[in-house]
């Protein structure tokens, strides 16, 4: 039988970027594709700890069934969590648990869009939640990313000409994939324009705590009054992302329908990650964790920038990110930019073209991602290398 | 600011019975109201065996970013398993891991249902499923299970009735809420009525290797040769619900846009999860296990129909589950079932109106549910005679 699918579904092409990204399955091939934490940044021993303890004295806890909301000590801890790093805890907030932040953008979408209502995002994104949007046969207009965020004016004319827009999706810190900072000036220029033209803003946010150089910059949700930002945090950068754990603080009402959706989504969060992330912040010191995970990654982006710094030719533009996993690069005009990563694959170095995080095909990019949390150091100078000398020849 | 929610969501409306549920918060009320499996039939020195082994010896793909599909380990064990239980395992299939079977049925239907697409299910049916179908704003369309499972006729006659059926969704084994089976006979016809109608079956087969009476009837994917079933597997009731690992077997086509879905909601299912799972597969004897659970359930089965027996004013209809965690009891046409389950409640006794099982909340029902595996056996005992008193006073 030939089976009919869904519209939102057929709209979820494979892209011609997993031709590139599928090689690096290939062991051969140094990859500056993926976006996974180091492995020596995770805390393995005390996970190890956590675990035999919960088996040890509450075991049916962790694998019975749970509420939906998320496991309520976690929840607790969570709330002082956000409130001594981002400076969110208003009243008629809630928070609740995630499976992985992606989740959260998932069931915020379907919670808020109906089919054709348009979701406005930074241009480049993360593709993983323009999918989710795509998903539920949302319209998604991209407003471009500057130094210092979305350009604000691009961003109210893309509000006037789509009332049927409902949310803007931002990643202020650190942004997938470009690496920068929305500064203090356009978070608040973007929150008075939400504001303005009555749409929600979701913010997310799971490279905050990995800012190795410069100062924080308050996130968005800490100047929210009227109830119109939801928050997206993440373990998955500061803990390890195969617990899948995230969590939403939003308005506490919004939260209610989250919750209604997470339950025909998948009931609840794995307890026992919730309960390894709740005992991890309880018992452990996560601020001195966190410190560490910083000068790991410190460390990392130094040596990938002062590698691109020697060997690229200084016609590609690169940033030089304050935190976060991910350097920008971009290539002179004229230059083809498929085909510059293209050939670097067959030279056993992975990147990701800059196409990958258009909201549409159509958009054009001279730009590749980098990633420098995952390669081993040898692996960022060898790969560093043979990208130079292809820049070079260009 | 007003938040204007999504239609798809505000249909999903919390029901009359979340006010008799909440009160099974409360210790002092024996709640027959649960569908968990009782706390002795987790495996628990085993899973924290498992547990330790992993952290020893494979700790970082435990923690790290894994792939949408599963891990591969468990799906190949999976596919054992499913052969030998199930027969199943035709070439054109795949099988793949979810985050519970809910998210298996969930993504089945974003898949094939555009908004207005119609799913037929049973009468009464499992509200989970009912309300995942409903958030993709999907028409429900029931009809009635009676002994040996859904009415063809009237099966039919809906098929021809609502030419944009996509999905027929059924729980052929110890149907939750009603604990019947569908016959062989049953389960041949409706095969042929969907590959008559082309449209897909939704087999979701939760409480399969939990028959502790009679015989195993083949499963609907068995005999499945069109590529027409999608089979939805857990391990929920057969390990643990806390580690929210469940599967879906179905054509490879097909399963390749569940990935694509499932990308989109949750990345992947939480790896340590997966990975125990596959060292239990692999490492203990399943068998055994499934043998022990069989045993746990037939005597708590078997308690609670023997009080029912004594105490039930023998007009108080009720089923004979062979298998399952539930026994289904209907009120004498006349009485007020929603009442009954009210003043159950006031008296410290919970179960579960039928009308919560039903695809709308104007379908009647004189029925209502008992959970025989959650309560200890004094609280069954204790419980069913507090319901017995009151149906002796109707």
């Amino acid at each position: 039988m030939e089976i009919e699918y869904a519209d939102r579904i057929k709209g979820l092409k494979a892209s011609a970027i997993r031709e590139i990204l599928k090689f690096t399955a290939d062991p051969s091939v140094i990859s500056f594709a993926a976006g996974n934490p180091a492995p020596e940044a995770f805390p393995v021993k005390e996970i190890a700890e956590i675990t035999a303890d919960i088996f040890a004295n509450d075991p049916i806890a962790a694998l019975q069934y749970s509420v939906t909301e998320g496991y309520p000590a976690l929840r607790t801890r969570l709330k002082k969590f956000v409130r001594e790093h981002y400076h969110i805890g208003n009243e008629s907030d809630d928070l609740i648990i995630m499976s992985g932040a992606q989740q959260g953008i998932e069931l915020s979408c379907k919670v808020l869009c109906n089919e054709g209502d348009v979701v406005i995002c930074e241009v480049p994104s993360f593709v993983g939640s323009l999918n989710s949007f795509k998903s539920f046969n949302a319209r998604l207009v991209g407003v471009p990313v500057e130094n210092g965020g979305m350009n604000l004016e691009k961003l109210e004319m893309a509000l006037k000409e789509n009332p049927r827009t409902k949310l803007i999706y931002v990643i202020p810190n650190f942004q997938n994939p470009s690496g920068t900072c929305m500064s203090l000036e356009k978070r608040k220029g973007l929150y008075d324009l939400a504001k303005k033209y009555g749409v929600m803003i979701l913010e997310d946010n799971p490279y905050g705590d990995l800012r190795f150089d410069g100062e924080d910059i308050p996130s968005i949700k800490s100047f929210d009054e009227d109830g119109i930002v939801i928050y997206c945090g993440s373990f998955s950068k500061i803990l390890a992302p195969g617990l899948r754990v995230g969590y939403l603080v939003a308005d506490h009402d919004f939260l209610q329908k989250v919750v209604v959706g997470k339950q025909a989504a998948d009931v609840h969060t794995n307890i026992l990650a919730q309960m390894i992330c709740e005992r991890f912040l309880a018992n452990y010191d996560m601020e001195t964790h966190l410190a560490n995970l910083k000068q790991i990654y410190k460390k990392k982006c130094g040596l990938m920038l002062s590698c691109i710094e020697q060997q690229f030719n200084p016609a590609v533009k690169h940033t030089v990110p304050e935190g976060g996993l991910f350097i920008w690069c971009t290539l002179p005009d004229g230059v083809d930019m498929m085909k510059f990563c293209s050939d670097a694959v067959q030279k056993k170095v992975a990147v990701v073209p800059g196409v990958a995080f258009m909201p549409y095909e159509d958009y054009a990019s001279q730009s590749f991602r980098m990633n420098f949390s995952t390669p081993p150091d040898e692996q960022i100078i060898k790969g560093v290398e043979i990208l130079g000398r292809m820049t070079k020849a260009l």
